[in-house]
């Protein structure tokens, strides 16, 4: 069930990762690029913190053929991946959740400390989404208000909790990802936004 | 041969990172670093990557003495390094196809998957020009439409497919190396570009 | 006492990495995720280089805690710290000079060719901050003229050779910090900088 949630999830941030680099007239490789770390930036960051070998990609190249048809696809089909916007928004939560328990099983499995458990979590939900803004040359949309990486953090202190109280592992992944996913799309519904830190004072250390 | 090929393309690849460094009015310090991380950095990620170490450079740290001496040579030399413009970009075209022979010449060795050998060739070739215009603050070039990656990557596939086929390794490295240089030749000369995706509708994810 | 150099100058890096942040309008996540890269990063990427495992804040995940706790403790006290810039100045040249000397030692351990133990030392001290900029995107701002990785240089060299000259290592230790420590201080007293090297043609490869 993960692993389908993981193909969907990469599937569409490939998709609205190829519409950034699209916003920026990139080529075709630079789309594929793109689209290759945004989707699959997060776990190999992670993979990389925690000394896990071999990469999912290297693992299972396919997973790169696969961002990369969903990005190049993407291109004649534009216009009508806008206008599914809501859809999209809705698979971007998904992939959040989804890649933010699988994230969270690897640090258990490689036996880190709790709070290492839910940063890897949270490196593999979000850390795709700062590279890609990274190489496009922003200052990191997830740094601007919206309740993303906070969606990731308590997603993950959920799931751990939940399994170290007990609770049968599939069915715990399945509270934290329905309890992320919600959070995340009544904050995007509601405008929901992280305080922000504003400050203006010219002083350059 | 490879060897001879890789430092002259290291020392190349130095030179004119370092310009690029000058034209951003980076301090000496700068100038070494953006040349470091443009010559080696390609082959520093793939090692990451592929978990192969010790790094190129932690093993012989003496490149990184040659890539810091061609940056700063090339303060002085300036003015002569910009007017030998079609040997810079011969030379950068060389080097691209010597760090892809030998990013796919390690995937072979570690024994990934073929798409994985390929996709070695091609982070060893490109990513090191990456991460420069990421440093200096650009959009990478590379994404830009020139034929760059594209021609990494047909260099590695012909290369792995010889291999496979039977040429003996050290022949059908040439003939690898000698396509994806005339191809990186004629791209440059006959201005062939790469579609670009352009995708202008004011849609924020 | 190495490690008191280190917690305080962790501390004091998230501070000043926080108000960095700030005047970028990022959000708490952002402040806390800027500060950890900033104060983190040198040494994760040290460790990677190096292939050093586990990572100090994946041992040791409450220096995790330690960092974001007093970047989200600077939000309400951003004027405060403003107006300490002197100690502060202090402060981020003891955490140069302590990275520098843990990055050498970390090189030392790992057994690692002379030029290696000094970069290790330099990477430790100064990529924190490269990698901050890159992620509030700046060009870095260690590439302007300000001597910082040259001073981290120089305390790694001398740290080195007193140490392959026979003098105790806790001595040592102090004497490179102290002698660091005076070039940086003097430095932004009088406004020492390295040259830099402008190069306004417009040559583009």
């Amino acid at each position: 069930m993960l692993l389908i949630g993981f193909y969907i999830a990469i599937t569409a941030e490939a998709m609205t990762a190829a519409l950034a680099a699209g916003r920026r007239n990139m080529d075709w490789f630079g789309v594929c690029l793109i689209a290759c770390v945004t989707a699959l930036g997060g776990g190999t960051m992670r993979d990389i913190f925690l000394d896990h070998y071999p990469l999912v990609w290297v693992a299972n190249p396919y997973v790169l053929l696969l961002v990369c048809g969903a990005a190049l696809l993407t291109i004649p089909l534009a216009r009508l991946v806008e206008r599914l916007r809501w859809p999209f928004l809705l698979l971007d939560a998904l992939g959040l959740v989804v890649f933010t328990v699988i994230g969270c099983n690897i640090g258990i499995e490689a036996g880190v400390h709790p709070i290492i458990v839910i940063v890897a979590g949270m490196v593999t939900g979000t850390a795709g989404g700062i590279l890609r803004d990274v190489l496009c040359n922003d200052i990191p949309l997830i740094f601007q208000g919206e309740l993303y990486a906070s969606v990731s953090m308590i997603a993950g202190i959920v799931y751990y909790l939940g399994l170290t109280g007990g609770v049968q592992q599939d069915l715990m992944a399945i509270l934290a990802m329905v309890l992320g996913f919600a959070l995340r799309v009544l904050a995007i519904a509601f405008k929901w936004e992280m305080p922000k830190f504003v400050y203006d004072r010219n002083m350059r250390k």
